[in-house]
Order: C-alpha cells, then structure tokens, then sequence
C-alpha cells in the first residue's frame, strides 16, 4: 500500500486514548541526584510492552533529574538575571538525560516510543499552558506511535520561561485529545487522608470529584524541593479533567505489574476518582 | 527587574542570526556504528565557549546514528507497513542520544544551549517542511539561550513519516529569521571540482549564485547510505538562502578552532558562496 493510501485510512479512526503518568519519584530516588532507578524505568518499559496498549501516551515527571538545578536556579519564578540562564539549559538537558534511559528502555523492549519535547513544542503565560503545537503528537498516535512527553523547562511569554510538571502536561492532553482514563502512576498506594508513607494512612478507593475537591482542601502544599506541587499539585491539575468526565486513577506504580495490569484493563489497588 | 519588564525589554531588539551546522560526519565516523568522535564534539563545543558568539543557532547532522537505521527502514520513503514503525521510533532515539552527546559537552562547557527537537514542531509534506512551529525556538533566542536542532525522523501528512535534514533544517531556520550568514561546517576543506578526498581537488575559495548552480550540475548524487544526499543535497538545500542574500560559508570543521575563528569573524579557508 502507497503510504498517501495507508494514512488516508489511518484518518478515518479515532480512537480514545489512555493517559499513562509516571511519577519523578518512581523511577528516580529523589533523595539523590541524578539518581535514576533504572531496574524500575527497565521494569515499567516492559510492562509496558507486554500489555501492548494501543493508544497510549506516556508522561513521566523530573525526580532528581530536573528538580534540583530548576529549584537552585528559580527556574519555575521565570528569568529574572541572565545568569539563570544556564540552569534553565541545564534544566531542559537533565530532564532530556532522564527521559533517555526511559527511551532506551523502551526501545531496548521494542516499544515504538517516540519522545516529543515540551519546550519545543509547548509556550506557557505565566506558568500556564497557553500554546501546544500537537500536530506531531497527533500524527505520532495516528501512524500507531507511543508519544512519550515530561516535565520540563520550558519558554513563557510573561516569565521568560518556567517550569512546566507532567501533571500539568497529562491535564493539558487529557482536555485536548479523546482521552478514556488517565492512570497517575505514584509511589504510594493512593491518596489517602494522612501521610501516604504511615502506615496507618487510609487509602481512599473511589472519590467523586465533590469528595475529591473536600480533600484537596485539606492537603498541605508541600515545602520541600518537588517545584510541582507534589501530591496537592497533582490533584489540582487532574479536577478539571475528572470535571469532564474522564476517570483518574492514582496508582503505585513502584509495584511490580500494577502497571501492566492496570493497561490490560484490571481492577487494580488505588484511588479512582470519578465525575460523580 | 521583574521577569515581565525583562520580557519587554528583550522584544524591542531582533538582532541577526548566525547559522553554525556541524556535519554529522564531522562529529561521528561513517564508516562505523554508533561511532561518536566524543573529543571532536568536545573541542567544538569549546570553541563555541570560547568564540562567545551570541545570536548563533547550531544545526547538527545524525552521521553513523541516524542514517543506517534510517536507510535499514526506509524511513525517508515513507510509512508503507506497520514493521517500519520502531524503525522510525530508533532513528529518532538514535538521534536524541548523539544530540545529547553534543548537548553534554556544550553544557559541560557552560554555553546555555538547548536543544530543539524537529520531530517535536517540525512537519513535514512529502519530504518538504511545510509547518515549523517556532515560538519556543524565537522565545530561546530573546532570552539569550542558543537553539540546538538536529537531522530528525518526523512526521509528515503525506508520506507518514520521512527524514528532515539538518541542512533542510539550516535552509528553513535561515530563510526565516534574521539571518546574517551560514557557516557550514564540513569535514573537507570546501566545494571542490573533484572528489574533495582527492589531493589534486581544487577547493574554491568564492561561488556566485550561477557558479555554484553551474557547479552543482555537475556533483554526483551519492548513492551511499547518506539517506540526506550529502554535498548535491547541501548545495541544493541552500541556494535557496544565498538566493535571498545570505551568505553560505563551506569550511572545514574537523580542523582545530575553524569554528572558533569563523565564529570570531575571522576570515578561514572554504568556499564562500555569495548571491554575487
């Protein structure tokens, strides 16, 4: 078949679209740095593989790769002296080392992962996505491609530039294309309505988006060096998403097959948070 | 200063671009996989650092990592069935890690470079890039950072998915911004009337528009596995930029501080090609 044959018939299928994010803190040690886990991204990249999903897109966040220098330069604050420029470089490379080993991994197992870059493609106003050239990412999925994006530094029409977290990135995808779930992979087993890490914390199974927005009151902002906003900025970024309709699963992904089983359409442990 | 106010100064100047490609053969060996000259990449990101040049935007070819996956593929012809697919998803891998190679020296080296990636905001029609989205890369350029692009695997809406070349690259980049010249940095010493690795090869120092165009009749298309086409691609692919009155500069990369002194405005052995 001609290729011009073959992409007009790719043109006429629209399939729904899963949504799959991996968290900085699973296949990285944030207390470290640039410590990646690269038993854990080599684990995920098969998993990934022998659940073969079609139509998926991958996000994964920055860990110990973009967090450190984006933190020590202000990056997220925008350009306020030039000499921050070099950390904003810096920024962008450390994630795109980062999202290497994730590619290599991938294509190691045979994944037809392609990575698209946000700071090429994607402009924020004031820390906000304002503009997302897709049309790569569109024709990605199209020819049956697995577009593979993350957090990353990116240029803003206000700030200069700024940071930009996957969460932010899945959110924006989410409203963008015809999504079916997205499924948030963390290193906790969900949220929950204490420290995640204690033993005692209850994991919520099922939120409704009301049930959600109560809770997301009553999580503190974290202070720490995640500049995304950690689990409270997770939860703000994906409402709007659940407030259309689409189901947000939070996950542990640290867990071995989760993520398979969860991409070959199991029940799996974690938070599902629902429209109602 | 607030990152606003610095935002608003920074518009008010459009400066001249200079357009520095490094050949992939400069930076990789040919003959042999994967084969990336790390101290080649290393002395020119030095030179870079030391020229100081602002206003520069580098184009890098993809040498022995792109090209034999690529041609394995056929990735250039188009999508003609599904096995090709992880063909394109490697070519492009392959590509992000020699860019990554150059982009950790240049960073080594403290120049705020990065990198850009085609396939990202790049696509193309049967071959020929039809839509560049150039926010992020016009936004790099404001705030003092220096864009990095290389040869890629992208998108294309009629064939799928073909090769964009770096030269293809320089020749858009130039015809689309400020561009006060080309360097393009090859690994002979210029155009010459015969096989430039012939010791006998006359090099011309000075092509007019017509010289070249007459010249460029008589180079043969390789039919090696340069899926780019080599020096009948190159001079193909900028004439249309000497055309509008940018001068393209041939010159020998693989000598030590070639760069470095062209960077500097310094007059350096090479053809120079000048719309008169």
């Amino acid at each position: 078949m001609s290729p011009e044959k073959r992409m007009k018939e790719l043109e006429l299928s629209e399939p729904k679209h899963t949504i799959l994010k991996i968290g900085g803190s699973v296949i990285t040690d944030k207390k470290g740095e640039l410590a990646a886990r690269t038993q854990v991204i080599d684990r995920l990249a098969g998993e990934i593989q022998r659940a073969n999903a079609k139509n998926l897109i991958v996000v994964h966040g920055g860990g110990s790769f973009g967090h450190p220098t984006a933190q020590e330069y202000a990056i997220k604050d925008g350009l306020k002296n030039p000499n921050q420029i070099i950390g904003f470089a810096q920024t962008h490379h450390l994630m795109t080392v980062l999202n290497g080993l994730v590619m290599d991994s991938l294509i190691i197992h045979n994944v037809p992962a392609v990575s698209v870059t946000a700071s090429s493609c994607v402009t924020t106003e004031k820390g906000r996505i304002n503009h997302f050239e897709d049309a790569a990412l569109k024709m990605l999925l199209k020819i049956g491609a697995m577009p593979v994006l993350y957090g990353d530094a990116v240029l803003d029409s206000k700030l200069g530039f700024t940071i930009v977290s996957g969460d932010q990135l899945v959110s924006t995808l989410a409203t963008r294309f015809n999504t079916e779930r997205i499924i948030m992979g963390v290193d906790v087993d969900g949220l929950s309505d204490a420290d995640p890490k204690n033993e005692n914390a209850r994991i919520f199974a099922h939120l409704t988006l009301s049930e959600a927005k109560r809770l997301q009151g009553r999580i503190i902002k974290p202070t720490n060096n995640d500049v995304t906003g950690g689990m409270f900025g997770k939860i703000a970024e994906l409402l709007p998403a659940v407030e259309q309709g689409i189901p947000v699963l939070i996950a542990n992904a640290a867990k071995p097959n989760l993520v398979y089983r969860v991409l070959k359409g199991e029940k799996v442990e974690g938070t599902l948070i629902e429209k109602e």
